[in-house]
């Protein structure tokens, strides 16, 4: 990759550690550079109007222009790589599990996270806390469906990790966070602990 | 394509649409298969065992193999066709655009249209209404961040229609139906009139 690849974030963010682990698979090195959003760093105007008017991280830059969107920016960093299959079908498969991780599994495992562990319970709205328990049922529905297909295969698509494997594993790893119980579902332990040994697997806080 | 492309949907849901108007901007014959989601047509054990085992549609059945989530089925469609960018950076924002759709957009606009015109305002839990509100500012946020972004370019991604508008376009032509006030977007309305001007555009009922 001959451009400068910056990748703007919030560390703790599994959304960001998705970039990052997807760039340590392909041995792509990034610079980073750091937002606290709980002090409000993405809402500034100077990140709204540079980097992302909807004031989201992460944003993965690429030379002078810019990738909103965790799972898009995984997907320009790895294309044409091993972490995205050949096979026509195997491709939008895996494209299947990653819209499935957006729309299914990080609305609800992730917000928890976000509101339990770095907002606190007490902080919460009235709004907030009625949704945890709507939140909880449909994460868990999410990994249940994620431990059913993980019974029956090793990776999310084909014989190798792939960038479903790598998304999925963003959030569900630290789903104990939001309190969920990952020993209801020991095939995505068992993914899990596949995915922490491959050699160029990085932790979320390297 | 040599085998059989069957698309297990529900008619007027926008996710089945999208997969439709791919079809129809490839010239790509689908059998089509309807189940009625208000009657549970889509959570009887068969449909459970047999086509997607979290009970949601549009399902594209490519042979004996399935694929579930719209922006998926759409992808695996055009994938090698003008409708996905050739350019690297390009393919990676147009998913960029389609994971804002499944993330900011589609769980708004849709939901809210839903529950409005399918399910009726009076037959919604009282969560459901409290949540109403919320979903309407963040659907209108998305709104905005589109009409900017149009203000500036005719197609979301480079110079022609891409599955980004494609799947954009399939619940943004009806969010009247969920009461959001088009006409304050303009760009969006003349972005969605070059669509429908497009020789083999077909509506939402064809």
């Amino acid at each position: 990759m001959s451009e400068r690849l910056l990748l703007h974030e919030y560390g703790p963010s599994g959304n960001c550690y998705k970039v990052r682990l997807t760039a340590a698979h392909l041995g792509i090195p990034l610079e980073r550079r750091e937002y606290d959003i709980q002090k409000g760093e993405t809402r500034t105007p100077e990140f709204l109007a540079n980097v992302n008017s909807n004031g989201r991280i992460p944003v993965l830059q690429v030379g002078d222009r810019f990738i909103p969107e965790s799972n898009a920016a995984c997907f320009f960093l790895a294309d044409g790589s091993d972490l995205v299959p050949a096979d026509r079908f195997e491709r939008a498969d895996m494209l299947r599990w990653m819209f499935f991780e957006q729309y299914s599994h990080e609305p609800n495992i992730a917000t928890i996270r976000f509101w339990l562990r770095f907002v606190g319970l007490d902080a919460l709205s009235g709004h907030q806390r009625e949704q945890i328990g709507l939140k909880r049922k449909a994460g868990n529905d999410a990994l249940a469906l994620m431990d059913e297909h993980l019974a029956k295969h090793d990776w999310f698509v084909g014989d190798s990790i792939s960038l479903a494997d790598i998304c999925l594993f963003a959030y569900t790893h630290v789903a104990d966070e939001a309190d969920f119980d990952l020993e209801l579902y020991p095939h995505i332990i068992a993914w899990m602990e596949r995915i922490m040994l491959l050699p160029r697997h990085v932790p979320l806080d390297a």
